[in-house]
């Protein structure tokens, strides 16, 4: 299998800790795509995902899978339980609402202030910005990390007991939030606590090798 | 279990398709919330769903699953097989990865044009509105409608070659057009063909009824 992505970006960055987690790293060949110098909107890259975004998994039989929910799913699947993306019907609905939650209120928040409200990836990428729609989402994504300290007053990971895939889209949220010098506040010591035990698992480490 | 909503919204409608298609339809009550006049922003509405949107499935146990796409992964796991959402790992992948394009790129695009591009659900609703996006988004779902068109020129459903909630959220999306007077071009065949046939199955007769 390949992944296409960029190294220390937000978004591949969750898949990269996924594949640590699910043991795959020497299944996967990971393949650069230049984004600031637009290696993403050219039309070979637009047929591997037309949202022309990374990162991209394909398949040995060809098949382009984007979104990170969806790479994440079919990782977790590949060999033993699929425990990144629940066991069964309630724990997957539960996960896939967290995900959403971790998305829309986080990492997809800061993500929108990032390539509206900044320079984001240079005027050459930024075709259309809107500046105050990039500050709303950034005042979204503070509203966002006290819901998700507010859910860990009550449970160890995001989408109840166990780790998910909700706590990885998290953790990269908050990755993003660093980038973007945006503080998370001390005050949530719920998110502090859990940040720090995400950080000090091992696939953290071995995705950033 | 119970179903919060409001019968004929274009996100309750994703859920109740979903209910019809899977058999389930004796098993739920429904619960109407009158959003029109803000019921769904209580303290009683937001400990269902802090995100203060319809709709909200609620298990016996009392647990509370919002998000459709998440409500339609529990349903389509009760009995049976997963047809709706996947029945092994690349199947679901798939369906995630187009479900996150009919969601973004139709649905949820014509949902923030309805939000701040027209009154919405009414002043005392809509509190922020930024018109500018809600025009930017319309244009999204126009091409998001061509997107689909081009999908549907390879197999006869959006992720694939069966039925899957995919096809759900883009026909509820289409139905939100039409609300919203949007015309989808005659010139997207594939789409119009796919439209009727969706139309067709019992479970939209029966979802409506
Ligand atoms: N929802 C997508 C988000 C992917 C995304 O936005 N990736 C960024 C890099 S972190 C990207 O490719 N941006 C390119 C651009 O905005 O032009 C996912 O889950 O994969
Ligand atoms: N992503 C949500 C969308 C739900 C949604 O936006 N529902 C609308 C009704 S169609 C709503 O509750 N709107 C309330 C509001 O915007 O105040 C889902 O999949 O359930």
């Amino acid at each position: 299998m390949k992944i296409y992505d960029f190294k220390g970006f937000a978004n591949p960055a969750r898949v990269r800790i996924a594949v640590a987690e699910k043991g795959l790293t020497d299944q996967i060949e990971f393949v650069h795509v230049d984004l600031p110098n637009g290696a993403h909107r050219t039309p070979e890259f637009f047929a591997k995902n037309p949202s022309g975004t990374v990162p991209v998994l394909e398949l040995d039989d060809g098949t382009t899978i984007s979104e990170c929910t969806a790479i994440t799913v079919y990782l977790d699947h590949v060999q033993g339980e699929s425990t990144l993306t629940g066991r069964n019907g309630k724990e997957r609905a539960i996960v896939h609402m967290m995900q959403r939650r971790a998305e829309a209120e986080l990492m997809d928040a800061l993500g929108t202030y990032f390539h509206h409200a900044t320079p984001g990836l240079g005027a050459e990428i930024e075709l259309y910005q809107n500046r105050e729609w990039g500050e709303k989402n950034l005042k979204r994504a503070m509203a966002g990390m006290h819901y998700l300290n507010q859910v860990l007053s009550r449970q160890p990971y995001l989408a109840g007991e166990s780790f998910s895939m909700v706590d990885i889209t998290a953790f990269a949220g908050l990755g993003l939030a660093d980038f973007l010098k945006i503080d998370v506040p001390d005050t949530l010591t719920n998110l502090q606590a859990w940040r720090a035990r995400v950080a000090a698992r091992p696939s953290i480490a071995a995705s950033q090798a």
